[in-house]
């Protein structure tokens, strides 16, 4: 590139002033937005919200990127880390025009500039953050961390698309953005784009200067080598300086050099080169809050924390605070920008790149207008062969593989599978059969290297929050995916999950935003079955963190056995909008229903299983047995062929629960069950013993208010466990069979007086399981060779030998 | 140090090969522990549960320990990152005598390595990791990532500890270990410990190689000066050598070279160098799984991912795997190590330092023994003044940072304050008037690093992992402290909690673990005012997620004032083996109760508070209103103040809730009600109308089965927010004052038919306070300045300005 010319130049420093000055009169002023009239108390805000800064390197590199990507035609998306930011954000969208086609009342002139400022951190206007809201967004930056994940998310499968990556220093302290440096490793140099991180060094973060900020230059740039990456460092000393034409020039010199050096990198993969570049990073050290005031009160503002937030905290209030607002505002010269209607001066817009390019237009900052539906292939071709209930035996998730295998052939470039290191260990590992794992680091050979290339459809990564930002970021661009992980380790991020849901819930009211496919979680190796790893590994609490959520947009599914699992996960991932959490075993398992039965089951959510149950036709049972979970549907079955066993006369239903928020009211959740139907199948009033994969409470919550609700009593995980026997599992939170049927004895009136002897029976048979157990190191024959009554018929002994195993891969 | 001896080169290799034989017989052997008999098929265990891999690299380090410790006398503790390789721990403390002191019925003969070996991950026996029960540990390694944060935790003011952190190159891609690198910057050369972190590169995970183990070395190199370390290579190449002299004598010397240094790097410090070192590190990398078969089945194992877990999974049941098995364990040559009697050799032996230098019996790894009483001042002392309820206003954190002030003072070496970036924020500020933070990168000046020392008792990092991990290293190690955070953000640390609370759980019932200090939260920035940041920043959800946990483990305080908050953490930091959750505000607060009422209060944890109500002496009332949390209180006083005006006939009694788990039925939490006592307060039978912090579902959830739990109504946060005022906040969530009128209008049977008027009146005062928001950016003065009655008699117009502040510091 040639160099930058005076014109360019002046040109950078009025987007860049203007993008500043909006961005100062967003966080101030309710009125008087171009200062035609001198600056009154009245024209401040009663309340002072947002960043100032982050805001003016955000503008700087906007500016700036601006040239670059109009000079290039090169496609573009700005990840903004520091979200609070925002008034930088809506700025730059506003004076590259995507802000008023976005919002028509926010017009160009003076009074739209009004609304503008008047909106932001208003009530009723808009967030203070790159929120939803912002055009051009796809991350909104409130909680720090995940802007490198979220942009190498949206570069996988966009070979054309640069996303520029403003990482904070402040951010930069975070686990999931230190570990997200390594993405770099993952991304293939040609059928995936580009991330440009850039390190924005202001040196603050509210109250502490940052890490990265205070380590020598050196180090610096050792750890940047060491993380892959080429670094760029640029500089502007915290001088007071006013003139920054050669700020302007030698940062558009680098960005050139920088964007010259990606090229060539593209270029050279493209001729087949296929190692692993150290890509360009750029560190960005500029004064925090630069071109604010230099000192308030007599204490360094410009430069320090203390412009972290909103300087001049009381401008309304004290008469120097004001006038130093008013001067601040002044130094951007405004005058010089917009005309006398407040109209961007036209020199100044021609910065701007056409339609699209502009990164507050580009489509994949609004993914569901790329989205396209996945080709999915006839999950019932998938089935498994299920002669009668219990009579075969399957790994649900091995089966789901192999339809995703499918999938995957069908869909080779806009859907994948994240995990941290568990998609073979999560029995998914048949997907290999038409694709690899997709790793750019070194490799060592066939010997070892199984299913690794440069290229392929899974990508793991030991960080579950790696696997989350990255499927967030390719969502959100429009594409579709999964992220299977250990169901206790799923907590990692929680608070990602809040962030994401929060995301989809705002976007549900913003009719620009496009629907986008929705997260689908596969949550395997569950609470039940830590064969070799014990109590560190058993939370199913994830499902009570999701359902604090909107019910709009969180959806959580237990399916029992492989066809409904199935049949569950087709309808995940033609699903919008949704964050989609399904937890399914991974160990040998009886199939229990035809896929015909298992598509009408799923389809309902929840039902009775008539073939399970001894209850006479146009009469209420006397007991209800429900479950949710494969594990507890086994116990619960177990439990009622006791009970056929040994009370033949008592009257079973046997329910079970696929769709876990069918238990809630209709008036609570969209899948809400009316009492009436609640009614029809737990009856209005006998007892309900309910087998629950997680913790019992969140049953009651969902049933709270059912028709006598203190007649659902519920098992589940109690905090108890250890390495031990899958049947050991159950007893220590007494969720097993044994104690279901005690329940049931306890529960319903007529049985308590007289069944004291079948009571004491399944007590003795829990202690002789355990001193089985603990003497032989195995659950008892009687339980692991137990088979539904059906099942015995069509094939004599039964799946015993496939339940028992235990196998040496459950990690 | 002068050059190995042959003599302990055979000493070292002695104790490898020892620790490794154990720890293969932990995995496989029910039975036959020294193989005096041909090894067979009901030797082995029935199921194959555990982890290899890792595990002789971990033994090969330890004896490596052992004999520098033991030559230096340098008090040391062992933290296992990748802490499923349990067997290798257990086993060293076996060979150390710890063990067996500790487990006496693991005795130094042939039937204790049977009982050791068939413990191990057995029904009834050990976990299979670094458990609680593993002597040495305070670190259970399951879910990874916070080995170097747990490290550095203990380090903190042990000024003559050194602490050996094995960070797994699995463990080294998550978030929370990839920026806990970062320690080395908050870690006084002088004051506290060293932490020497080994990065145990072997390249694999479960089914993939490792990222830092497929870059080049330079790269790593690079990533670690990066980082601020000096690193240290040693390599052991795969190439199947059994001749293992060569290992020994190189990593001896280089364990020497790396203790010389740290030394050095000490008595420079000690000489007056406050510059911060670049502390050494070693990479240390040696096959996966090392020592053990080469291939199985043709396929490479050792030396690949293949090793992981339990090579060998079917030795019970192929021949072929049995033998390979028994050549396996023969290759260890156990009869040159235990004698006749299964004893180990007193040569061998005498590689463990003597007592407590011991790494499995250093009392740092079993805290409680170690734990002294804080110091605390008596916080009666810095309660505010309440001549009448709601007479005075105070931001609540701030007082109690008076009082922590004075804490810190009195406790100068076992207490410290962790937080990212918020003390100040939180309003915890005054305890700058005693201490620092503790700072050890860059100064550049009192301008701007205000409080910023080489020493100080406050450690902030942006990082909420690591606030995390660092105390619960410090507590593990028998000290105090607190971890103040953002409510929405402490999220973060979703999965660290459950791990801690796991970890608290199994203590209790270990006999000869001593209690620890409880862990502290205080969550402040709460849901309710995220004035400047909105949506992103409101999440109540954390109370949710800890009351998953064991009710002996967790409590949940909500104070509503600042004297209740006082007397609240006096307790808290009283307190030993909890996790005590506090949620309070930061913002100007009416005070309520007097000290001498708070203490009563806090001491019941819940009660009437009869000033507020209007019910006649020995008659139940019409309606109980009952709040918990700040905000929800001021509004549900404010309810009963529009009450007691526009239906002063009506019985009101008024009930705040500050610690959460009375509610709960006794039988499910030590500090519950007896139902009794329950309908005491909240009557049989009336409506209640609970203004709650958090998320409704939680009141019903601790209230369920009380007397007619229907009866109990709950507002609180319903996931709706966004940037804007307080009072907004509260409505759009419906949990304002006006609402909660219109709830007791609707709730109370005697008023549903004759209230319609005032119920309009409400409606219309929320559209009227919603406009004025609109309008005016801020919330209604009726609002704003509306006081408590007894307090406008107490001072005319009563604290209006306070309260209504919005202030420029609500990060």
């Amino acid at each position: 590139m040639e160099s930058i010319s005076e014109d360019t130049i002046a040109q950078l420093d009025g987007w860049w002033r203007a993008a500043n000055y909006l961005s100062v009169g967003q966080i101030y002023l309710l009125d008087n937005p171009l200062l035609r009239t001198p600056l009154t108390r009245d024209n401040v805000k009663p309340r002072l919200l947002g960043h100032w800064g982050t805001t003016p390197g955000l503008n700087f590199l906007y500016a700036h990127l601006n040239r670059a990507i109009k000079a290039r035609e090169q496609p573009t998306i700005y990840v903004t880390g520091p979200g609070h930011g925002g008034p930088g954000l809506v700025a730059n969208a506003y004076l590259d025009g995507t802000y008023t086609e976005t919002y028509p009342d926010i017009t160009q002139d003076v009074e739209g500039l009004r609304r503008l400022f008047r909106q932001f951190s208003f009530p009723g206007g808009i967030p203070s953050h790159v929120a939803p809201e912002t055009p051009g967004s796809i991350h909104e930056g409130g909680e720090l961390g995940y802007a490198l994940s979220h942009a190498y998310g949206a570069a996988f499968d966009n070979p054309d698309l640069l996303v520029v990556a403003v990482v904070g220093d402040g951010e930069a302290e975070t686990g999931a953005l230190a570990t997200s440096w390594h993405s770099n490793k993952f991304l293939n140099t040609t059928n995936d784009g580009v991330v440009l991180p850039i390190l924005h060094l202001n040196g603050y973060k509210i109250a502490n200067p940052t890490v990265l900020a205070r380590i020598p230059e050196d180090e610096l740039r050792s750890l940047m080598v060491g993380l892959g990456h080429q670094p760029y460092f640029f500089e502007v000393p915290d001088d007071g300086s006013t003139d920054h034409a050669d700020a302007h020039r030698r940062f558009a010199a680098l960005l050139d050099d920088v964007l010259d050096r990606i090229t060539e990198i593209k270029a050279n993969a493209a001729a087949g080169d296929e190692e692993r570049p150290a890509w360009p990073m750029i560190v960005f050290r500029t004064p925090k809050g630069w071109t604010g005031p230099a000192t308030i009160d007599g204490k360094k503002t410009t430069g320090s924390w203390r412009a972290h937030q909103v300087p001049l905290a009381s401008a309304r209030d004290t008469p120097e605070h004001l006038q130093v607002l008013a001067q601040w505002l002044a130094s951007y010269r405004a005058e010089e920008l917009f005309d006398a209607d407040g109209k961007l001066d036209p020199h100044i817009a021609a910065l701007a790149p056409p339609g699209q390019l502009r990164m507050s237009d580009n489509p994949h900052t609004n993914g569901g207008l790329l989205l396209k539906d996945l080709r999915l292939p006839d999950f019932r071709a998938f089935g498994v062969d299920v002669p009668a209930p219990g009579a075969t035996v399957a790994e649900a998730t091995r089966v789901l593989g192999q339809w995703l295998t499918e999938v995957i052939r069908l869909n080779p470039d806009n859907f994948r599978i994240f995990g941290p290191d568990e998609t073979a260990s999560n029995r998914l590992q048949s997907v290999f059969e038409v694709t690899d794992k997709q790793w750019e680091a070194e490799f060592v050979g066939p010997e070892v290297d199984e299913h690794l290339a440069r290229a392929g459809r899974v990508i793991e990564m030991l960080s579950e929050h790696q696997c989350q930002g990255w499927l967030e970021g390719y969502l959100l661009t429009g594409r579709h995916g999964l992220f299977n992980c250990y169901e206790a380790f799923i907590h990692i991020i929680d608070s990602m999950f809040n962030q994401h849901a929060k995301w989809l819930k705002v976007t549900n009211h913003i009719p620009w935003r496009r629907p986008i496919a929705s997260l689908n979680y596969l949550l395997s190796s569950h609470v039940w079955r830590q064969d070799h790893n014990g109590f560190s590994h058993q939370d199913p609490g994830f499902i009570d963190h999701v359902v604090n959520k909107r019910a709009e947009v969180v959806r959580v599914y237990l399916p029992p056995d492989a066809n409904t699992l199935l049949s569950t996960y087709d309808h995940c991932l033609r699903s919008r909008q949704y964050v989609n959490v399904v937890v399914a075993g991974k160990q040998p398992h009886p199939n229990f229903l035809t896929m015909e039965e298992a598509i009408a089951h799923c389809t309902r959510g929840l039902g009775i299983w008539e073939w399970a149950g001894n209850e006479k036709v146009g009469r209420d049972p006397d007991v209800v047995i429900a479950a949710a979970g494969d594990v507890p549907t086994l116990e619960a079955l177990a439990a009622v062929d006791l009970l056929r066993q040994h009370l033949p006369e008592l009257r079973v239903r046997f329910v079970n629960v696929v769709d876990l928020m069918r238990l809630q009211d209709a008036t609570e959740h969209p899948h809400g069950l009316s009492n009436r139907d609640f009614d029809m199948i737990f009856t209005p009033d006998k007892p309900v013993i309910f087998a629950y994969h997680g913790y019992p409470w969140l049953i009651h919550r969902l049933t709270y208010r059912r028709s006598n609700d203190s007649r659902i009593h519920v098992r589940g995980y109690k905090e108890e466990g250890t390495t031990t026997t899958p049947f050991d599992m159950v007893m220590l939170n007494d969720l097993d069979r044994y104690h279901l049927v005690i329940d049931v004895i306890d529960r319903v009136p007529q049985l308590q007086s007289r069944c004291a002897t079948l009571r004491q029976r399944m007590v003795d048979k829990r202690l002789a399981a355990r001193e089985y157990t603990r003497a032989y190191g195995d659950d008892i024959p009687e339980v692991r060779d137990w088979v539904w009554p059906d099942a015995r018929g069509a094939q004599g002994g039964g799946p015993v030998d496939a339940v028992a195993a235990t196998g040496g891969d459950n990690e």
